[in-house]
């Protein structure tokens, strides 16, 4: 059982969807804004920053925030608008997927390679959330 | 002129909005989140906290969260796309509607009244920027 | 008198130092990170990006987050702690100091000349806030 | 190996530090933020909120913004300054403390006895840090 599977289910409110799922939502968006953010810095120093990468270092700015405030969202569970979680939620499964696919454009560059891969594992735990949310 | 607005006519970036929109949008994002921060604060310390105002300062959390986000998000111009810019912003416009409504609810709280307004207006921007990029 | 005065004003907690500095630090931290996001957006988009404003990038990320924290926390009047108020202000000189210097080194860049100004006004709205505290 | 120590590995960036210390206080920090966003959200919650949780939810609240922006800084590996990520980790390392002694003080409530536990690992893994810059 992870810290935030523990401290959710320790807290008064009660989780309105599987505790699972939300667990699974926050902790990969957190993963995800990290690993960007890593991926913008590390894009910065390549030798070939100018010719390709500058628009996916913008990307991962994007992603990196949308990704921290979805977090931050699922982590407060008291009185929460299922309409607005639905919509960051939402937002936040086309940034990923956005991001992904930049990164995935130039995967030859391993940590673009490897924030791809967090930022679909981003992308599926939104999606099996908001399955349950709609 | 703002410094926001200088800022962006100095940038080699050409903003592919209209840039009076795009100024009054993230400054009215920066306005309400730090709206949305006192708020909260101010509701915390409230005598009558714990029966009306913990959604309030939920809501306002989000909202400081989001406006941010979307501020963010617009102050960067460059490679921008144009269907997460709408859904961020939408989301923005979902946000502090239930923000202002919320607030409105306890106006007797002055600094409901004044946060209610800051959120109208940013809603009021994002809906302007909005209609633009549709 | 600006909104973040009136809304400091109507809360119920009471403000520990004098109200005119914190609301020019809270103000001058929101507007510097502003100022940072659109400079490091614009920074990326030189042409000569590569060779002289990378550095510059970076420290426009930094000085945006930390800002935008020191702009949260001093939003929030409740309960705050003088020793955390300090540590996190006189960071905030720091970086803001650091990333005037760095502007200042590329000023023929129009952005990069008003980004040090907003540096140099948060620095001192800072500056000033910390000489109340300690 | 987590994926942040392989992102960081994969960057083109050298990292100027012990990497298992720079990873170990990027995602200590991460942990801990996330921690002290459910227990603030879990604390506003409980019956006795209004008596002793404010000053709780207050400091958790700095403290998840203080760790984010540590963990952001300490994400970007190019062109660091040593002195500016001192003095960040060093405000991590008090407001840690002093949120995990907030919290320590009501450990009957569990949410708090696991985000004291976050605030001390996060605190720990931010010294070793802080022992390799100075």
């Amino acid at each position: 059982m992870t810290l935030t599977t523990e401290l959710l289910d320790a807290s008064p409110v009660q989780v309105q969807y599987d505790l699972t799922k939300i667990v699974a939502c926050i902790e990969s968006c957190f993963d995800c804004s990290r690993a960007c953010l890593i991926c913008a810095d590390a894009c910065l120093a390549e030798d070939d920053a100018t010719d390709h990468l500058l628009a996916c270092i913008r990307l991962n700015q994007d992603c990196a925030d949308i990704c921290l405030t979805t977090g931050r969202l699922l982590s407060r569970q008291y009185a929460i608008d299922p309409a607005l979680l639905q919509a960051m939620v939402q937002t936040c499964v086309s940034v990923t997927k956005l991001c992904a696919q930049e990164c995935e454009s130039h995967s030859h560059h391993r940590h673009c390679e490897l924030c791809a891969a967090a930022c679909r594992a981003c992308e599926d735990a939104c999606r099996v959330l908001l399955a349950e949310v709609v």
